[in-house]
């Protein structure tokens, strides 16, 4: 006999989001969603679904193996559920409002899926909230969605967070300028990813001199201001040189407009930034496995008629595990026939008032049973003893 | 040559929600659930996908036509996407949440997709927020979910909403009572959904009792109260007549609740009501194509573990249809260099306040360009004249 699994079970990595987490995540994500908001970024909301060659077209590609397919029985042609927002946000932006004044400033929060879990976030669905400042490619721009990202956690309560700063493309830039051959900047790859300097060192050995760059590179991380003043000192050659410097600049800007913020470089790290074409940055806080937002310059749009953007997203699950508990609101509850206006105002003021179902009951008892803390007397709220 | 679609292309029933709608959308989610979890509604968030034999199984089933299914690579099972939420509350309720106190209030709010439209919703994607109370089936507890629909909706700006209820499972009980044979059912079924008395005559010649008692009902549609008499006046079959006397008393019981609601009967209504083994109603209202909500007495969880529940689900489209337009918040750009200070207040008070990226612009004309009706001075938000 083959017995139907429990219905409780989901599939790995799927996961019901439960009281008080799952309220907790909705109020976290409409604080974050009104902070940026109030920045004069506009809320669009693409489809979960959408056809394939749209979703995983250019920068998308990056995320094909991690889509779940299905076919449109309406078109007859593959769809592809969302596993990130940027290349919809993109699309959007490059279409339906190609005509809005730039800089556009977007904003988005929901659901996306991926195929599969990685071994630091098996989930496969996750919440996401990002903003997007597409047509301005300035420091001031950059900034703006680093500080944004930034201030937007603090005011939910975030506190100690860490900015990690970084350029994706260096290790390209470098290898060009050294003339390294392709084989070697595939070889250089993972041993720099893990910073592993004997490895680097070997792998460079026909180009010693890129070698010691990668190495001083890998060394020189940490708080930002040492970090490039470190990396400044260095001599890269000059196309290097130059991202290095506008990663300052884009420090100066940050440090402007929020003096407070802790801000570090690693600059050679790039996994998980594919899809950045310039700076790239994660924040991290003390609680939280993984990075809670992560974000950069790219470009938006399909190619050919790419924009210069900077964006950020924000790990709901990572967001929330960094986050300070919220008190839940006090529960009372009213009898039958109870003074409904009084309970409405109750409910406006924060109070949760559940209604007694039946009239010849306990009220107490029952309150007590329900997880009230009150009960709804005369003239209010009264305390269980 | 075969030319790729053009990137804007969505699939049919699929569409990019943009500002201000997506974000009165977003907006009004926000205020139906803190109306809802004031009442004591605790928030859960199912999975978008899960197991297909859960998300089908007993009262789903009828909606297995409209599901999406997707292979899970990890578990070589089929998941499907889900078409509602309903069976996932279902589902939580009777595992999870099994040992929680009853009534056991519970709420959502999401995306939900479908493989087809319909013709009056050509939309495949909605947003669904809903409420389900389980574990308590008395007239209270039935008014309490029609209720608390309605003046969530109230509370919103929906006005001149009219609640119609319905009996889905009368037309069964009425066969049963005059013995009809299960073809005659089948065969009165479309008729009475489109209330086509001579149809329905002609299909019961054989029961001329039942033909009668059919188009009684189905003349006997309009108020509530009305109605009701009119029903009570036909000398229906003892087990039609118990399930016509308790939706007389939770006419009661909402009248009570809510004196002013303008409520309608139509008992035989049963389309898309295939889930609900009790009372089922839908709410309307001028602007809006459609019900706005949806909901009725069923039974939550799996086969053999079910529980008796009553709940709506709002469609979000419908909704918004019905709803006043919301004032946009006032823009106002700030130079570079502003007091962010004062920013930060401005947006407190519901300002949408820009920074300039450039410094070294015409203010005023970069303010109208980017839809500001304000610029930020040395006191203040300054209105363009």
């Amino acid at each position: 006999m083959i017995h139907a699994p429990h219905p409780a079970l989901l599939p790995n990595g799927l996961n019901d989001g439960l009281p008080p987490r799952a309220e907790r995540e909705a109020d976290v994500v409409d604080g974050l969603m009104a902070f940026v908001r109030g920045h004069g970024y506009r809320r669009v909301k693409p489809p979960l679904i959408e056809f394939e060659d749209g979703l995983l077209a250019g920068a998308g590609a990056a995320l094909a193996r991690d889509t779940f397919r299905v076919m449109d029985p309406v078109s007859q042609r593959m769809m592809g559920v969302r596993p990130d927002f940027t290349v919809q946000i993109g699309r959007i932006a490059t279409t339906r409002l190609r005509h809005d004044p730039r800089p556009l400033r977007l904003c988005y929060a929901g659901q996306v899926l991926r195929v599969r879990g990685t071994q630091l976030r098996p989930e496969r669905q996750f919440t996401q909230v990002g903003a997007e400042l597409i047509g301005a490619d300035t420091p001031a721009a950059e900034a703006e969605i680093v500080v944004l990202a930034a201030e937007a956690l603090e005011a939910e309560g975030v506190v100690n967070a860490t900015i990690d700063l970084n350029l994706p493309t260096l290790l390209g830039v470098l290898c060009e300028a050294h003339a390294a051959p392709e084989a070697l900047r595939e070889a250089l790859r993972v041993p720099v990813d893990h910073k592993d300097v004997a490895s680097v060192q070997d792998a460079a050995r026909s180009l010693p001199d890129l070698g010691a760059a990668l190495v001083a590179l890998i060394q020189a991380t940490g708080p930002a201001r040492e970090a490039l003043a470190e990396i400044a000192a260095l001599g890269l050659p000059p196309a290097a040189a130059e991202r290095v410097a506008a990663l300052h600049q884009l420090v100066d800007h940050i440090e402007a407009a929020h003096p407070g913020l802790t801000l570090t470089v690693d600059a050679l790290e790039s996994r998980g930034f594919e899809y950045y074409t310039g700076f790239g940055f994660s924040i991290f806080a003390r609680g939280a496995r993984g990075e809670l937002a992560r974000g950069g310059r790219y470009i938006a749009g399909p190619e050919g008629r790419g924009q210069p953007a900077t964006g950020f997203t924000l790990m709901m699950d990572a967001v929330l595990d960094a986050m300070p508990e919220a008190p839940l609101p006090r529960r009372v509850l009213a009898p039958v026939g109870h003074d409904r206006g009084a309970a409405a105002r109750l409910r406006r003021d924060g109070w949760t008032v559940l209604q007694a179902l039946e009239a010849d009951i306990d009220l107490t008892a029952e309150a007590r049973r329900l997880d009230c803390g009150f009960v709804l007397g005369a003239d209010g709220p009264e305390a269980l003893t």
